[in-house]
């Protein structure tokens, strides 16, 4: 049950959105310029970044949604999403993604924890300022998607499979959806 | 020495802003949303809730310009807000209020954390399910603001009366700046 009334059937952020649409075009604007906007990071690398600060924050609804999202991104290389969720050192992505990882996480407890040895080795592995900032912010960005989500208590299937539609649809439209953000 | 080449002479989140509109257009609508636009909460209240947010997270820059707006906004009750930043629970506030701070503090560590109760307690201090969705918003938008001027390491004044300016420029005309914001 969520903490407040909100519209039936729609699942995480879509319930306070729908219900609160004043402030979601702002969410949904920084959503989209975040994860879609110019960026020197690709949008699949981004959906990763976005996916896993969600699942260090353990929030269900939002690593689900962004996985899937990051999934249909990577396309043929879907599984390295699996991969980082189980352990990010590990997995097959490059120098550069474990090093912005690397910085995401560190935002996601504690912005002032991000060392300059952090965004140095950022930088030798060919990450720019753009990179760098949009790390900072995405990761940020979700410290705030998580805890709406979550400080609502907002429902969400728990299945990964049920996710798998919007995260085609994420990837293909985007965060405006009917939405003018501008 | 912020992480990342910024202009000069930009305390806190303004130098990011600046150096990054495509992503500040929506923060700054974001926070003219919550903080000034249509609400149950006065403007005052949703700049004490901000400023309680950023004072949890150790966030200076955030936490001096939000309890500059939040003293303006309470005239000649400004003195509550030092008194919130010292102890919120025996600080001059309504119990709504103090039920309201109670689950920003919990939204702002973890937004699973909030319980049944503690909104049921703030429905019985008066607080709607406007004022709810409101606080839980604040709570994590400033999540991603103070993450966002911290993971950066941008840098800010010291002391507190470099923010009393800052202070009165937000509470008098907000945070849409010069930026087209829709």
């Amino acid at each position: 049950m969520p903490h407040i009334r909100l519209p039936e059937g729609l699942p995480g952020i879509t319930g306070p959105m729908t219900a609160y649409p004043d402030t979601a075009r702002h969410l949904k604007g920084l959503a989209e310029a975040v994860l879609r906007g110019p960026s020197s990071l690709s949008t699949a690398e981004r959906e990763l970044i976005a996916t896993h600060v969600s699942s260090g924050n353990e929030c269900h609804f939002c690593t689900q949604s962004h996985a899937a999202a990051a999934r249909e991104l990577y396309g043929s290389a879907s599984e390295v999403v699996n991969l980082v969720l189980s352990d990010m050192q590990t997995a097959p992505i490059t120098e550069k993604m474990k090093a912005l990882l690397n910085i995401a996480g560190k935002v996601r407890r504690d912005g002032r924890t991000v060392t300059t040895g952090d965004v140095e080795r950022a930088r030798e592995e060919g990450a720019d300022d753009q990179a760098i900032h949009d790390t900072v912010l995405i990761a940020a960005a979700f410290c705030m998607f998580n805890r709406y989500v979550d400080g609502l208590a907002t429902g969400s299937p728990a299945e990964p499979e049920a996710y798998k539609e919007a995260g085609v649809r994420l990837a293909s439209k985007g965060y405006l959806g009917n939405t003018v953000s501008r």
